[in-house]
C-alpha cells in the first residue's frame, strides 16, 4: 500500500507517504509515532488527513545530509505500520 | 501569537497557522482536535511539526462553499487552544 521513501534534496530530506484504510488505522500509527518522536528526540514534519499520513524527516544534523542515523529512524518508523 | 482563519479559493478552504512554545503543547492541542474531530466527523487536513500546526478545512459540502457551519467548527478549533 505505501511508497518507500523519497530522499530529496535542497533541503535534504526523507520523504514518505502512507495511505491507512480508515481514521482509526491512522491515528494507532500517530500515537505509535509520537511515542517514537518523544523517546528518539527526532520530530518529522508531518501531515495527515482522515486516511493518509506524509513524512518529512531531515538531517539530524542541521544543516547537514541525510547520514546513516536519519535512515535509521525512517526504519524505526516503517517498524510502526500496521 | 496567532493569524486567523484565511479563507482561500480554488479549492475553497479555510487555513490557519498556529505557532506553539513546545512540544507538549502542541500535542496537547492536537489531541483535543483529535477528539473534536471524532465528535463531529469532520477531519481537517493537518500538517503539524514541533511547535506549529497548520490547519485546511474544507468545505462539509463536498465541492461547495466555505459556509456557516465550516466557520461554526473554525471556532469550535480555535476555543481549543490554551
Amino acid at each position: 500500500m505505501d511508497q518507500p521513501w523519497t530522499h530529496r534534496q535542497r533541503p535534504e530530506r526523507l520523504e514518505r507517504r502512507i495511505e491507512f484504510a480508515d481514521y482509526e488505522t491512522t491515528r494507532v500509527f500517530l500515537e505509535r509515532l509520537n511515542d517514537l518522536s518523544e523517546q528518539e528526540k527526532r520530530y518529522p514534519d508531518i501531515s495527515f488527513g482522515r486516511t493518509y499520513v506524509n513524512l518529512t524527516l531531515r538531517p539530524q544534523q542541521e544543516d547537514g545530509t541525510i547520514e546513516a542515523v536519519d535512515h535509521s529512524i525512517a526504519a524505526a518508523i516503517d517498524a510502526l505500520l500496521p
